[in-house]
């Protein structure tokens, strides 16, 4: 492992990027959304997805420049062709014109058809968090997730994002999986040797199944149960058959297939506090019910009650100082990418 | 028990209402949306509720007239004070005025508070789905569940339902409790002298239990662990934060306390498909959508993959025919209410 300052790894994606057609401001925002996650721990969101993203650039299977275009539009309710564009560029996009769209209207909806794998969506929530609104996210892709009861995988793990402003501190930050555990848990557990518990996972015999390899070639189940299952129709319906995307069923393999558009579908959704309440009085409500929740009493072994994002932005603050951990190998590579040779810019 | 009729059930419930001060086309809606989730089979948000609205009713701790003021409003934003009326009338009227917002601006948000329990979601969002909108309609309540890590209840079981149109068929309707599992469950599992799955409870000393009397004095644990916490912190903030209700944590127990006002917050949001699609392109993209779920393959045991709300649709269709199955003292003591004599009217 080596340590990355993230300016520093900022700069080799956004080059990376433009050297492959992305214009300028495009790569840094890509690139800047891509190393969040990183900043967050969450690198399976991170830099390890740049060479897969290169792949499809110089595949001709994703547009090096992102053009949305209007497919229609009604007030606070706008629906969008991403053009096959770069995912980050799309989705930062379209929540900033969501933002806009909720001031004047005081809530507003912004779907995506033809849109692309795009992260992590903790940072587009937050965008709407940082200018006093509620925001939420969500995507389809490519299937991996069975309904209730069944064993085809039908959805993506269909992610779902909130952040909520709070006064004095980060945003209250949502930013989950509709399935049970991500597969790349379930890796994490074959490589310690140990099992997964019952209820993540079923196995390619569609069987229930507790062991890791199993799980990896079988299919992942909804979180709660029937309750993750309701909740990735609820989202399978707003970003596909609302936007006109493909559905998940249907959506190219990220991870396998490079050879053409995913069309994949998002939607996005911002509150303005202020036409509610004053937003300063709705964060320092937002503090109380945080305080209360955090004296509550705890589980052993439990040190402290977080709030979701807390973790994550504790993270922050130490990568920030520290830089961010990457396998050698893929520093390198994406050195190479950039066109750096490796080692220099350490 | 005794099978009534839903026109029947309607008549005695709207009667007893009646009598006590309530306006007669408050008193007919309220009996409606009871006896709908009667005829749902959810007996916990039906007739059974009613001797404890009456109760509130005769104790001055519920209006019987229905105020609903406007606290602040922004074009597709609207904050209403439910004036401690009836949770049903303020509620369908609530969602009634955001389907008119959302016509207008494509989505609207309806934040409620001082309103007051509210029965099933179900039948609101389905207001929202009947108009070719996907609605969406969330509640606090008094506390009953913990933080994840946690072990003081501090949110209540926090519903979130949903209701998206379908072609040909009834609207999917989501309509669950953020908790395991309701308490409903673990009485049952206690009457039948059954042990619960972990993960449900936790008991009065705080540590996870598997006995239903113990998690009866103790409090429920969210739906899929850290998930279901942050769904409720997302519901807690829209239905508490947003609209200055009480938070749940200081709601007055409805099942314990009938002496003043619950005080507590709901939020409704409707999403007008035309915005996006024309709303059959979009209703026969679910169709799409459900019939790629069910052709799908099944979990041994599993004889078909419902939908959400399927399963409460065919069972209204059931006792539409049969009657609503009453315990003979319930039906009794509505009559009694209802200022009948018991046994007439059957």
């Amino acid at each position: 492992m080596v340590h990355i300052g993230q300016g520093e790894l900022e700069r080799i994606i956004a080059r990376a990027f433009g050297i492959r057609g992305v214009p300028s401001g495009d790569a840094e925002l890509a690139a800047k959304v891509l190393v969040a996650a990183d900043l967050q721990g969450k690198s399976s969101h991170g830099a390890e997805l740049v060479p897969g993203y290169i792949k499809r650039l110089e595949n001709g299977a994703m547009e090096p420049v992102t053009h949305l275009g209007i497919v229609s539009e009604w007030k606070a309710g706008l629906l969008l062709d991403g053009g096959n564009g770069i995912g980050q560029v799309i989705a930062a996009r379209a929540m900033e014109i969501c933002i806009q769209r909720a001031r004047e209207h005081a809530v507003a909806v912004v779907g995506v058809r033809n849109s692309n794998h795009l992260g992590a969506l903790g940072y587009y929530v937050r965008m709407a968090a940082d200018q006093d609104m509620v925001g939420v996210a969500m995507s389809n892709g490519f299937r991996a997730m069975a309904p209730w009861g069944g064993v085809d995988p039908f959805f993506s793990t269909n992610p779902l994002a909130a952040a909520i402003p709070r006064s004095g501190d980060d945003p209250v930050v949502i930013d989950m999986a509709l399935s049970a555990t991500a597969r790349a848990k379930i890796r994490q557990a074959g490589g310690e040797g140990c099992s997964i518990p019952e209820g993540w996972a079923l196995g390619p015999d569609g069987k229930a199944t507790r062991d890791p390899q199993e799980a990896l070639r079988g299919t992942l189940l909804p979180a709660g149960g029937v309750k993750g299952y309701a909740l990735a129709i609820l989202v399978e319906s707003l970003c596909a058959c609302l936007t006109g995307a493909r559905m998940s069923a249907d959506v190219r393999a990220w991870y396998e297939d490079y050879e053409g558009p995913t069309e994949l579908g998002n939607l996005f959704m911002a509150v303005d506090v202020a036409a509610f309440l004053p937003a300063g009085r709705f964060k320092s409500r937002m503090e109380e019910m945080a305080a209360g929740i955090k004296k509550g009493a705890r589980l052993d072994g439990v040190e402290e009650i977080l709030l979701p994002g807390d973790g994550a932005a504790r993270k922050t603050r130490v990568l920030e100082q520290q830089g961010i951990p990457l396998p050698e190998r893929l520093w390198k590579s994406l050195q190479v990418m950039a066109g750096e040779s490796p080692g220099t810019g350490r």
